[in-house]
């Protein structure tokens, strides 16, 4: 039963008092449900003529909801006698908890406790109630209820939601189901849009968030709701990456915006910069159907409105579409000559809607043509009603999605008011109609965008365990060398490396891995060590005596009080271009992994791109494709390429470690060397950072 | 005499029929203006109560302004009959000019002859009109009449303009003058540019274009006002960069909206990128004072809406204000303990507008806030009408700007109302008002801008008019190695460069140039040199002979076809940054100056910056300091800087040479290799094209 199929609601702290909340719910609800209402209030016999009990309890019938609106500090008790009487959800408006600090967080934790004791569900608490135009619930305060429509919506922020209920009451947009988050205690995002995707009534769903509570859950949910219905979400605040030292390129790069911006890209989410754009983009989706591609035609009757337009239009990523010959024939006969009878299509400042109806007509039936953008700016023969009523009419008719752009004041009004009673979406600016229009082009493509599984590789589990169980028996979180015994159990190749204390070990290593090695201090106090001379490349067998000896008279010189745990002897690897490529754990939406080019690229340039575990082929390779220097790695100027799939193949890899092994909360492939295509990749270093166990 | 001091207008074509131009233009002026009319109409003895003449050298008085409103045919008649009466200005409505195609163009040119013939300057054609709030003109046909305000608004659309003052008119938006530009055969923005400068009534210039007439008179002009007034400008419309031939990088990155951006940038102008904006931040700087800073202060009755504003305000770049310990303690004082008393301030939705008087009064008072930013959400306790004029009294005795966003619908209009009649801008998101700040914060930048005069270098320019005109001689528009010599002339350290055509000549060059040296064929037909093997470095004295005979058996080999035009001997620079330096002449703007870092990052980052001519040492600094990869050219991780000094010289000296030789189309030194601190740079090769002499 979810929490819009109650068919009897109590409300507990309903009140005789008409400025009080307890009592603009009640009344709410006795003016849009049909359900069974049951005001609770010990003092009270009748509220708005209907029986008050003092208890929950003392109702005679069963209850399915209660909705709670009396201090804090009684709801406890308040939850109690709900979860007695049998009461499925507990829609808790009173604040007071977990947003006020400690005290409230503890009330909170209270709360949620009672609830599952009952197995009873709770909305909030500290929120604004629930409202489905379709069953009649509104437990909301609220002056205005929204009327019927297609948008389910939910919010984070209350407040939010009472703007936005008195916006779209003067704005005549009709809502499905609209839903206050409040503090999450129990019943979060998640829950409310498996419900709004399983509503019929729901066509498009809009959510404003400030934090998700199970980031991987919402990705496996949301891929599938979107790819039937657009989700469009606005994601305020900014969360604190907390005071975890952050040692590593990958910790440093990955805030929790890019966190959120890989979960939406990946889940198939239209992300908005602003809440104009939220619903900006409502109203195309809720009003029109989705274009078939990005070539958009443009009719205006002024030339300057059609620049501004095409300019957004093309800014955005949409096409002007080149009409058929049949179409530019129907213009031409159809305009005056001075008319542009190509897109944007002028119609001229004197066209009558008799002439917008031929060229909207034209468009429609041009199969070159995936979506209609009209503009008008009020002129003396310019009839807007009568151009808003030709637009519905044709518009009607063809399932390609038209949008409009009346410009100016009460001279348009009327007909922007024809054009909301006809579901054509008008906006103010022709920009923001060119931005909702690509919002649906995106919407298209991503209900088009296929998941497929990550690919399973067979690795060496065991061999990482064993290496983790050994790090943590010594009480070492942070690995050394054996990190790339790691990479290398998970089948990323690794150069082969030995770490030596004495320069004849050197020799027997540097015998083992093959000539030439490449010599390097090991201290965990020494950052640059090739600054200090305590990096050799290159080294053969007949100076590798020599070149350990200097490298441990380099650092004893430059840096005497630097730890030398011993010197690692290294393959020398072939030239290739640097790549890093890592993986952080972010505590509420689980591992991110990044990719970039090493170097300036990610020192400076910040050219990288990340994606959430688990990866699969698909996210990897718009991983790397979507880096500025992407081309560097495709060979630039005839050289030849790198080898990309061995890449995708290290992030599948990297993705599948994490995934397997949660208790990683860094690992910083740098440099992981990439040769020419077919030639694959070698990690060179890797730090891996284990959680600290509780 | 200014268009606007016109103390009599005469009307031709004013008509008897309500719905005609003509008739509107008449009706129009008559209710706004005071000084002569003059309907002129041969077939009517007066209209609207005025009488009509049916000639302007009729009409017994003088004639300072004739409003054209005939078919464009008779519009040099028209034009003919003011020059002879010695009308000033005449404002010409008719379409049907160069808008219309080349018989259009030569109409408009006839205009323009006669006009100038008499000393008489055209507004249009193909224009709205233009209207001045003060004197009363009002030219146009337009059934709104804008309110005084002061606002100065021009546009290349008349369309536009008529769109706007319904616009205006709905929202109460006021204007100083209103000006429709229509082909701008005469008088241009620069014109009306000093007009609203000069206009005490005007406070912000809001423009809209599509094209400059002439940028190098607009940028000086702008600069000058954009220290006093603000200038908004909506640019529209990519101009194609035509048929010519473009070769180099610095002509393929300079697109004309990079121009447009350069010119922008050096004249302090504003540039938005949608109408939205344009008229959002006028209200702004239209309402309210400049802010000191960037530090602001928010006031919001809601948690959510404050989490939106801050996020938005801090991607404009604006600062959230600490507050000083005194607000603090007076906030604490005077707001509920659950308030939040830092920045953004909640508080909470049960505030009255007492709250709401209490805290903006404290942060008014604080001199650590730049401006204020006051959020409001529709809530039972909140009168918004109340709240509204607390705001308007409070405000109204500081000179901080105060920005609002009621967030809502017809709960919160009337509390909007409020607002406007006070002058206080309301935004209905946050993150619009937040942009607004940040333009006026922005703006408050310009006015503390200065615009030194360009460094002017002592040069040689008789080596350069010697090069350029023996070219010309030989018909040569494309130079050669004697480009190097051109910059040379201009101080731009070149590296020795000498062409030979045989083994004997090479060695004679490089004992000329000091060893070791490089040898690059020298053919038009060969992109990339040094893959076939046609480049050889590092070539000492005993290997010259064999290394010229290899280059060009390589060449022949490989490149059996490509022309042969000789060896190049060149020194040998030591290690340096490789810097890509050009120009690149707009035929509308003049010369683009552009500069990034050679190779990829040009290639394939695109990571340039650019100038218009002539730069000064302010705009080439910031030039070299905008590019992403500047912290390269600082020196990276205790890498030593490189001459950065040297880059400016260098794009001043440059900027001086197509200032001082106009014909330059193009310059592309590419690459200049600069050397670390103190050792300069030096040109290693360079590609220049100049005009083709028509």
């Amino acid at each position: 039963m979810t929490v819009f199929d109650a068919k009897s609601i109590a409300i507990v702290g309903a009140s005789r008092e008409g400025n009080k909340v307890g009592h603009k719910i009640l009344k709410n609800l006795i003016s849009s449900y049909s359900g069974s209402i049951y005001p609770i209030n010990p003092n009270a016999s009748e509220i708005l003529g209907i029986a008050c009990y003092p208890n929950v309890k003392d109702i005679p019938n069963s209850v399915d909801m209660a909705v709670i609106a009396v201090p804090s500090k009684i709801v406890p008790s308040v939850l109690e006698d709900c979860g007695v009487k049998n009461v499925k959800t507990a829609v808790i408006i009173s604040s007071g908890f977990k947003e006020t600090g400690i005290e409230g967080a503890k009330l909170e934790k209270q709360c949620i406790n009672i609830a599952k004791k009952y197995n009873m569900q709770i909305v909030g608490p500290n929120c604004f109630g629930v409202i489905d135009t379709d069953s009649g619930i509104n437990t909301t305060f609220a002056s205005q209820s929204p009327l019927k429509g297609n948008i389910g919506f939910m919010s984070q922020s209350g407040a939010l939601c009472a703007a936005i209920l008195d916006w779209a009451s003067t704005e005549k947009v009709g809502f499905s189901k609209f839903i206050s988050l409040g503090n999450k205690a129990d019943l979060s995002e998640n829950d409310f849009l498996q419900i709004l995707y399983d509503d019929p009534n729901t066509k498009v769903i809009l959510i404003y968030i400030e934090g998700l509570k199970d980031g991987q859950g919402f990705i496996k949910l949301t891929r599938r709701i979107t790819k039937e219905k657009p989700v469009v979400v606005l994601k305020a605040g900014r969360t604190e990456s907390g005071a975890r030292a952050v040692a590593s390129h990958t910790g440093t790069l990955a805030g929790s915006d890019n966190a959120y911006d890989a979960i939406f890209k990946q889940s198939g989410i239209i992300r908005v910069d602003s809440s104009e754009e939220l619903f900006d983009y409502a109203m195309a989706f809720s009003y029109q159907p989705l274009p078939k591609g990005n070539r958009v035609a443009i009719i205006t009757n002024a030339g300057g409105p059609g620049i501004i337009a095409t300019d957004a239009c093309e800014k955005k990523g949409l096409r002007l579409a080149s009409f058929k010959r049949k179409t530019i024939d129907s213009l031409k006969e159809n305009l005056p000559s001075a008319a542009n009878i190509y897109n944007p299509v002028d119609v001229l400042g004197d066209a009558t809607h008799e002439r917008f109806a031929s060229t909207l007509e034209s468009l429609m039936n041009d199969s070159n043509v995936d979506s209609v953008l009209v503009l008008l700016t009020p002129q003396a023969m310019t009839d807007p009603i009568a151009v808003a009523n030709t637009i519905a009419e044709i518009s009607s008719k063809y399932k390609k999605p038209v949008l409009c752009s009346f410009m100016g004041g009460s001279a348009v009004v009327p007909g922007i008011d024809v054009l909301k009673e006809n579901n054509i979406p008008n906006y103010s600016y022709p920009e923001r109609a060119a931005s909702s229009l690509m919002s649906m082009v995106i919407q298209k493509r991503i209900t088009e965008q296929e998941y497929p599984n990550p690919k399973i590789f067979d690795v060496d589990k065991e061999t990482v365990k064993k290496i983790f169980s050994s790090a943590r028996s010594e009480n070492r979180v942070n690995l050394g060398l054996e990190a790339l015994d790691v990479l290398k159990a998970y089948g990323i190749p690794i150069s082969k490396s030995i770490i030596v204390s004495n320069p004849k070990d050197a020799a027997k290593a540097a015998d083992e891995i093959g000539y030439p090695v490449a010599l390097k201090v090991v201290s965990p106090d020494i950052l640059h060590k090739s600054d200090i001379g305590a990096v050799i490349t290159n080294v053969k067998r007949d100076n590798i005596i020599k070149s350990y000896n200097q490298i441990i008279n380099k650092t004893l010189k430059f840096m005497p009080k630097a730890r030398i745990l011993g010197v690692l002897v290294q393959e020398m690897v072939p030239d290739g271009v640097e790549i890093i490529l890592g993986s952080t754990k972010d505590p509420q939406i689980g591992h991110l992994v990044m990719f970039g080019l090493g170097g300036i690229y990610v020192e400076i340039l910040k050219d990288v791109s990340f994606g959430l575990a688990p990866l699969n082929e698909k996210i990897a390779e718009s991983m790397i494709s979507n880096i500025k220097a992407y081309s560097l790695l495709k060979g630039v100027r005839g050289e030849k390429p790198y080898d990309i799939d061995s890449i995708s193949d290290s992030l599948l890899r990297v993705s599948q470690l994490v995934t397997d092994f949660p208790e990683i909360v860094e690992i910083d492939i740098n440099p992981l060397k990439v040769f020419e295509k077919g030639k694959r990749c070698k990690a060179i270093d890797v730090r891996m950072i284990l959680e600290v166990k509780k």
